[in-house]
């Protein structure tokens, strides 16, 4: 039997009484708790295996309401609306009978229609021409992941000097690489270090305190970028009052946007 | 005793049992159903009003999962979890005993941080040297804001010809003018009439599937705001599938950042 996935085995759930039973994992631990896009894409497991599921994946907001302590947890999922080709979903996170992580979904019967996009890929070097991240990390999910930043990489020095702006450009994939599914995507879509961190070149506390992701990629996309790079693109809009915002975009190797988001952080200081 | 603004006999709330009982007003009609700007003002009057309520909004995001009926409606506002300085609520609208609407927000107290902004409003002349939007609206509830197109105005004529992007720049405010609190807040984070319309000049029948905002304005930025006009800057990022988003910002006469957000649109054809 080939040896499962780390992100696989991330994300496994046990299926009893219409309640998504999981567990953190060591290899997806964060400073506390474990890796925001891994819980994501565990919201998004519970709808993806649930029975009732119509369509797929258009819109994702999670909300980080508490640290998950490390052991088990229960994924619920409940179809709050359904209509002829769109599905409305609650989902909670609950962990010893309290509520850690709420959540709202869309899923849809997805059509061929007229589309474009105004979300352009920029030009930049291919992965093989990208240095890979090889900084020793402090945390262990990172490690889930190869990274190639073509700019606004972690550089590690605290020098507190204004970087002016904060964009993130990088190249990212599964280590090892996997196939791109609706749940990778997901967890992906949060895989962008902390706007403040690059801006200020100062350490704070903080953390993703809500995240929202709208799937652009149909199951064909999915398919067609395989286990390849995606390029990851963002940048923060407003940071005041201890919270600041991101947006970000997503492509394949061949320019198709697969999906967009944004975040909010609270920050001390 | 002072005629009450439209705005606020739209967005009225009678508390019932723990529950907001509110009812549709034909000054905020749209194609079908309400102003969905106004729906999600009336969720964020739910949390604002709600007695357990802790701190300022921060995070909304609201699912509309079938249109609002002419009609009574309860707004159903939970706390999910209250943590020291943040509160995590979910919140369904439900009519004739069906969820019509779903929505998640984060209150938080706001303290005095660290500030920038990289979303900087645009060069653009003042409100009074651009023109008032003026063309008779089929929908009630464009008469209730004062609209000044910078760029990406309504045309009106849908000749089809692809436009080659959907930016829109715009001068907005309440019509009579009010001062602007975090329910008004939230229903002008829905100003931006449909991207594709803009892009297409093309007529295809659509709605507002999810929107979300974040509130980078703090009790006393809103003060400052007062009557005045926002500046309010939006665009597509992609579109396909029957789904389309944009991304949007909103500041004060000031150049204060005060809101940002997200939304995805279904259309078809």
């Amino acid at each position: 039997m080939a040896e499962q996935h780390l992100f696989d085995a991330g994300i496994a759930l046990d299926w009893r009484d219409k309640v998504a039973h999981g567990r953190t994992h060591a290899a997806w631990r964060n400073f506390i708790g474990p890796f925001g896009g891994l819980t994501a894409a565990q919201v998004m497991k519970a709808i993806l295996d649930h029975p009732e599921r119509l369509g797929d994946p258009v819109a994702l907001t999670v909300n980080f309401a508490a640290a998950l302590e490390d052991g088990d947890f229960q994924v619920v999922a409940k179809p709050a609306r359904t209509n002829r080709s769109t599905q409305h979903w609650i989902v909670t996170i609950e962990q010893k009978g309290a509520v850690v992580t709420t959540a709202t979904a869309l899923t849809a019967v997805r059509r061929d229609t007229w589309s474009t996009k105004e979300a352009h890929a920029p030009q930049v070097p291919r992965p093989s021409e990208v240095e890979l991240q090889k900084a020793p990390s402090k945390v262990e999910w990172i490690r889930r992941y190869e990274m190639r930043f073509i700019e606004g990489g972690i550089s590690g020095e605290w020098h507190g000097g204004d970087q002016g702006h904060s964009r993130t450009r990088l190249w990212v994939r599964d280590n090892p690489p996997r196939p791109l599914d609706f749940a990778s995507l997901t967890a992906m879509s949060d895989i962008f270090f902390p706007r403040i961190w690059l801006r200020r070149a100062t350490f704070v506390p903080l953390g993703t305190i809500t995240m929202t992701t709208y799937f652009h990629a149909t199951e064909a996309q999915l398919r067609e970028t395989g286990s390849g790079y995606l390029l990851g693109q963002t940048q923060g809009q407003g940071f005041g009052a201890g919270y600041f915002d991101h947006t970000a975009q997503l492509w394949n190797e061949h320019g198709t946007l697969l999906a967009t988001g944004s975040q909010v952080y609270y920050f001390k200081e």
